[in-house]
Protein backbone atom coordinates (compact mmCIF):
# COMPACT_ATOMS: atom_id res chain seq x y z
CA UNK A 1 0.00 0.00 0.00
CA UNK A 2 1.54 3.29 -0.93
CA UNK A 3 1.87 5.27 1.95
CA UNK A 4 0.01 8.09 3.49
CA UNK A 5 1.85 11.68 3.57
CA UNK A 6 0.10 14.60 4.91
CA UNK A 7 -1.02 17.66 2.23
CA UNK A 8 1.60 20.33 2.69
CA UNK A 9 -0.94 22.75 2.75
CA UNK A 10 -2.38 20.96 5.97
CA UNK A 11 1.01 20.73 7.54
CA UNK A 12 1.74 24.21 6.75
CA UNK A 13 -1.60 25.51 8.52
CA UNK A 14 -1.96 23.22 11.60
CA UNK A 15 0.18 21.72 14.42
CA UNK A 16 0.55 17.89 14.46
CA UNK A 17 -1.15 17.02 17.75
CA UNK A 18 -0.47 12.86 17.42
CA UNK A 19 -2.54 10.00 16.06
CA UNK A 20 -5.55 8.37 16.46
CA UNK A 21 -6.00 4.76 14.86
CA UNK A 22 -6.99 6.08 11.98
CA UNK A 23 -6.83 9.42 11.70
CA UNK A 24 -3.55 12.19 12.10
CA UNK A 25 -5.41 14.67 14.41
CA UNK A 26 -4.26 18.28 13.41
CA UNK A 27 -4.63 21.64 15.18
CA UNK A 28 -5.75 24.42 13.30
CA UNK A 29 -3.19 27.28 13.87
CA UNK A 30 -6.11 29.69 14.42
CA UNK A 31 -6.49 30.88 18.34
CA UNK A 32 -10.04 32.25 17.65
CA UNK A 33 -11.59 28.84 17.67
CA UNK A 34 -10.74 25.58 19.15
CA UNK A 35 -10.53 23.99 15.98
CA UNK A 36 -9.08 20.11 15.05
CA UNK A 37 -9.05 18.81 11.83
CA UNK A 38 -8.46 14.60 11.64
CA UNK A 39 -6.99 13.21 8.55
CA UNK A 40 -7.49 9.72 7.77
CA UNK A 41 -3.92 8.24 7.21
CA UNK A 42 -5.32 6.77 4.33
CA UNK A 43 -3.60 7.58 0.48
CA UNK A 44 -5.70 9.16 -2.37
CA UNK A 45 -8.62 9.12 -0.97
CA UNK A 46 -10.40 12.44 -1.50
CA UNK A 47 -13.96 11.62 -0.60
CA UNK A 48 -15.65 9.62 2.66
CA UNK A 49 -17.27 7.26 0.43
CA UNK A 50 -13.89 6.29 -0.76
CA UNK A 51 -12.77 4.29 2.23
CA UNK A 52 -13.55 1.23 3.34
CA UNK A 53 -16.62 0.89 5.75
CA UNK A 54 -14.54 -0.25 8.30
CA UNK A 55 -12.77 2.73 8.20
CA UNK A 56 -15.97 5.28 7.64
CA UNK A 57 -17.28 3.69 10.90
CA UNK A 58 -13.79 4.59 13.08
CA UNK A 59 -13.94 7.87 11.62
CA UNK A 60 -16.90 8.50 12.61
CA UNK A 61 -16.31 7.15 15.93
CA UNK A 62 -12.83 9.34 16.35
CA UNK A 63 -14.76 12.32 15.13
CA UNK A 64 -17.03 11.79 17.89
CA UNK A 65 -14.88 11.03 20.40
CA UNK A 66 -12.98 14.08 19.27
CA UNK A 67 -16.10 16.40 19.17
CA UNK A 68 -17.36 15.71 22.12
CA UNK A 69 -13.93 16.16 24.31
CA UNK A 70 -13.28 19.50 22.62
CA UNK A 71 -17.42 20.48 22.98
CA UNK A 72 -17.24 19.68 26.99
CA UNK A 73 -13.17 20.82 27.19
CA UNK A 74 -14.32 24.92 25.58
CA UNK A 75 -17.83 24.76 26.98
CA UNK A 76 -18.85 25.31 23.19
CA UNK A 77 -22.13 26.55 22.15
CA UNK A 78 -22.17 24.22 18.76
CA UNK A 79 -19.97 22.17 17.40
CA UNK A 80 -19.38 22.73 13.69
CA UNK A 81 -18.23 19.43 11.17
CA UNK A 82 -16.99 19.95 7.70
CA UNK A 83 -15.83 17.85 4.95
CA UNK A 84 -15.45 20.22 2.43
CA UNK A 85 -11.79 19.80 0.50
CA UNK A 86 -12.73 22.12 -2.54
CA UNK A 87 -9.00 23.51 -2.75
CA UNK A 88 -7.17 21.05 -0.38
CA UNK A 89 -8.13 17.75 -1.84
CA UNK A 90 -6.77 15.01 0.77
CA UNK A 91 -9.87 14.07 2.82
CA UNK A 92 -9.76 15.78 6.38
CA UNK A 93 -12.89 16.64 8.85
CA UNK A 94 -12.82 19.84 10.13
CA UNK A 95 -14.27 20.35 13.89
CA UNK A 96 -14.53 23.83 15.12
CA UNK A 97 -15.74 24.41 18.70
CA UNK A 98 -18.23 27.44 18.00
CA UNK A 99 -19.34 30.02 20.63
CA UNK A 100 -21.42 33.34 20.81
CA UNK A 101 -18.60 35.44 21.04
CA UNK A 102 -16.66 34.01 18.15
CA UNK A 103 -15.86 36.02 15.43
CA UNK A 104 -18.52 34.42 12.44
CA UNK A 105 -21.43 33.82 14.82
CA UNK A 106 -23.54 32.52 13.69
CA UNK A 107 -22.28 32.09 10.29
CA UNK A 108 -19.76 29.83 9.01
CA UNK A 109 -15.90 29.97 9.83
CA UNK A 110 -14.65 28.90 6.22
CA UNK A 111 -13.95 32.25 4.15
CA UNK A 112 -14.62 34.56 6.97
CA UNK A 113 -11.51 36.10 7.94
CA UNK A 114 -7.50 35.33 8.13
CA UNK A 115 -6.23 32.86 10.90
CA UNK A 116 -4.70 34.53 14.18
CA UNK A 117 -2.20 32.39 14.94
CA UNK A 118 -1.44 30.99 18.55
CA UNK A 119 0.77 32.94 20.60
CA UNK A 120 4.22 30.66 21.27
CA UNK A 121 2.85 29.91 25.21
CA UNK A 122 -0.58 29.54 24.37
CA UNK A 123 0.21 27.16 21.61
CA UNK A 124 2.35 24.96 24.11
CA UNK A 125 -0.33 25.24 26.64
CA UNK A 126 -3.09 23.96 23.94
CA UNK A 127 -1.13 21.55 22.66
CA UNK A 128 -0.39 20.03 25.84
CA UNK A 129 -3.92 19.79 26.85
CA UNK A 130 -5.58 18.39 24.11
CA UNK A 131 -3.29 15.55 23.75
CA UNK A 132 -3.60 15.12 27.10
CA UNK A 133 -7.28 14.88 26.86
CA UNK A 134 -7.31 12.85 23.77
CA UNK A 135 -4.72 10.44 25.15
CA UNK A 136 -2.33 11.47 22.05
CA UNK A 137 1.52 10.91 21.97
CA UNK A 138 2.58 14.19 20.09
CA UNK B 1 -39.95 7.82 22.95
CA UNK B 2 -41.26 11.09 22.16
CA UNK B 3 -41.82 11.79 18.29
CA UNK B 4 -39.54 13.27 16.03
CA UNK B 5 -40.79 16.32 13.81
CA UNK B 6 -38.98 18.11 11.43
CA UNK B 7 -37.75 21.42 12.58
CA UNK B 8 -39.76 24.78 11.08
CA UNK B 9 -37.20 26.14 9.01
CA UNK B 10 -36.07 22.73 7.56
CA UNK B 11 -39.77 22.50 6.55
CA UNK B 12 -39.37 25.80 4.99
CA UNK B 13 -36.61 25.59 3.35
CA UNK B 14 -36.38 22.22 1.11
CA UNK B 15 -38.67 19.38 -0.10
CA UNK B 16 -38.90 16.22 1.15
CA UNK B 17 -37.74 13.69 -1.03
CA UNK B 18 -38.66 10.35 1.26
CA UNK B 19 -36.66 8.44 4.59
CA UNK B 20 -34.22 6.37 4.41
CA UNK B 21 -34.27 3.76 7.76
CA UNK B 22 -32.80 6.71 9.81
CA UNK B 23 -32.83 9.67 8.18
CA UNK B 24 -35.60 12.02 6.27
CA UNK B 25 -34.00 13.10 2.91
CA UNK B 26 -34.59 16.45 2.12
CA UNK B 27 -33.85 18.64 -1.12
CA UNK B 28 -33.00 22.18 -0.33
CA UNK B 29 -34.50 24.51 -2.66
CA UNK B 30 -31.89 26.20 -4.67
CA UNK B 31 -31.21 25.20 -8.21
CA UNK B 32 -27.62 26.06 -8.57
CA UNK B 33 -26.06 22.93 -6.78
CA UNK B 34 -27.17 19.79 -5.95
CA UNK B 35 -27.75 19.88 -2.50
CA UNK B 36 -29.57 17.20 -0.33
CA UNK B 37 -29.76 17.54 3.53
CA UNK B 38 -29.95 14.05 5.90
CA UNK B 39 -32.22 14.44 8.96
CA UNK B 40 -31.77 11.34 11.64
CA UNK B 41 -35.58 10.99 12.72
CA UNK B 42 -34.67 11.16 16.51
CA UNK B 43 -35.83 13.44 18.55
CA UNK B 44 -33.87 16.15 20.41
CA UNK B 45 -30.45 15.61 19.07
CA UNK B 46 -28.10 18.68 18.13
CA UNK B 47 -24.67 16.88 17.86
CA UNK B 48 -23.58 13.73 16.05
CA UNK B 49 -22.18 12.47 19.06
CA UNK B 50 -25.31 12.90 20.87
CA UNK B 51 -26.54 10.00 18.53
CA UNK B 52 -26.64 5.99 19.51
CA UNK B 53 -23.53 4.43 18.34
CA UNK B 54 -25.91 2.34 15.94
CA UNK B 55 -27.70 5.45 15.01
CA UNK B 56 -24.05 7.36 14.24
CA UNK B 57 -22.66 4.45 12.06
CA UNK B 58 -26.28 4.39 9.93
CA UNK B 59 -26.48 7.93 9.98
CA UNK B 60 -22.69 7.88 8.07
CA UNK B 61 -24.05 4.40 6.04
CA UNK B 62 -26.61 7.08 4.54
CA UNK B 63 -24.08 9.64 4.00
CA UNK B 64 -21.86 7.80 1.72
CA UNK B 65 -25.15 6.10 0.10
CA UNK B 66 -26.68 9.58 -0.79
CA UNK B 67 -23.07 11.37 -1.41
CA UNK B 68 -21.74 8.84 -3.89
CA UNK B 69 -25.22 8.82 -6.00
CA UNK B 70 -25.48 12.29 -6.09
CA UNK B 71 -21.58 12.55 -7.50
CA UNK B 72 -22.25 10.50 -9.82
CA UNK B 73 -25.64 11.36 -11.11
CA UNK B 74 -24.47 15.02 -11.31
CA UNK B 75 -20.63 14.36 -12.48
CA UNK B 76 -19.36 16.60 -9.24
CA UNK B 77 -16.23 17.98 -8.68
CA UNK B 78 -16.54 17.69 -5.07
CA UNK B 79 -18.38 16.66 -2.46
CA UNK B 80 -19.13 18.96 0.83
CA UNK B 81 -20.40 17.38 3.97
CA UNK B 82 -21.52 19.74 6.51
CA UNK B 83 -23.16 20.08 10.27
CA UNK B 84 -23.63 23.12 10.96
CA UNK B 85 -26.52 23.85 12.70
CA UNK B 86 -25.97 27.11 14.64
CA UNK B 87 -29.07 28.18 13.67
CA UNK B 88 -31.13 25.73 12.93
CA UNK B 89 -30.64 22.91 16.19
CA UNK B 90 -31.84 20.12 14.82
CA UNK B 91 -29.37 17.67 13.30
CA UNK B 92 -28.84 18.07 9.54
CA UNK B 93 -26.23 16.86 7.90
CA UNK B 94 -25.58 18.77 4.17
CA UNK B 95 -24.70 17.41 1.39
CA UNK B 96 -23.51 19.41 -1.72
CA UNK B 97 -22.04 18.57 -5.09
CA UNK B 98 -19.79 21.34 -6.29
CA UNK B 99 -18.44 22.08 -9.57
CA UNK B 100 -16.12 24.25 -10.73
CA UNK B 101 -18.94 26.51 -12.20
CA UNK B 102 -20.79 26.91 -9.45
CA UNK B 103 -21.27 30.45 -7.82
CA UNK B 104 -19.37 30.09 -4.71
CA UNK B 105 -16.91 28.21 -6.18
CA UNK B 106 -14.04 26.96 -4.83
CA UNK B 107 -15.17 28.80 -1.24
CA UNK B 108 -17.76 27.24 0.86
CA UNK B 109 -21.62 27.70 -0.40
CA UNK B 110 -23.12 28.69 3.51
CA UNK B 111 -23.03 31.96 3.45
CA UNK B 112 -22.16 32.94 -0.08
CA UNK B 113 -25.84 34.28 -1.36
CA UNK B 114 -29.38 33.78 -1.07
CA UNK B 115 -30.73 30.76 -2.79
CA UNK B 116 -32.55 30.46 -6.40
CA UNK B 117 -35.52 28.38 -6.00
CA UNK B 118 -36.35 25.71 -8.60
CA UNK B 119 -38.61 26.05 -11.28
CA UNK B 120 -41.78 24.11 -10.84
CA UNK B 121 -40.87 21.81 -13.37
CA UNK B 122 -37.68 21.16 -12.72
CA UNK B 123 -38.15 20.57 -9.24
CA UNK B 124 -40.48 17.82 -9.98
CA UNK B 125 -38.08 16.37 -12.06
CA UNK B 126 -35.00 16.95 -9.92
CA UNK B 127 -37.63 15.09 -6.99
CA UNK B 128 -38.33 12.14 -9.30
CA UNK B 129 -34.79 11.90 -10.46
CA UNK B 130 -33.38 11.84 -6.92
CA UNK B 131 -35.86 9.19 -5.21
CA UNK B 132 -35.52 6.68 -7.96
CA UNK B 133 -32.54 6.79 -7.68
CA UNK B 134 -32.10 6.80 -3.87
CA UNK B 135 -35.49 3.99 -3.89
CA UNK B 136 -37.04 6.84 -1.90
CA UNK B 137 -40.95 7.12 -1.48
CA UNK B 138 -41.90 10.27 -1.72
Amino acid sequence: MEDFTLHRQLATDCHVLGDLVLSRVLLLDDSRYPWLILVPRRPNVREVYQLAPADRHTLLDESCRVGEFMMRAFAGKKLNIGALGNLVPQLHLHHIVRSSTDPAWPGPVWGHSPAVAYQPGALAQRLLMIREGLSLRG
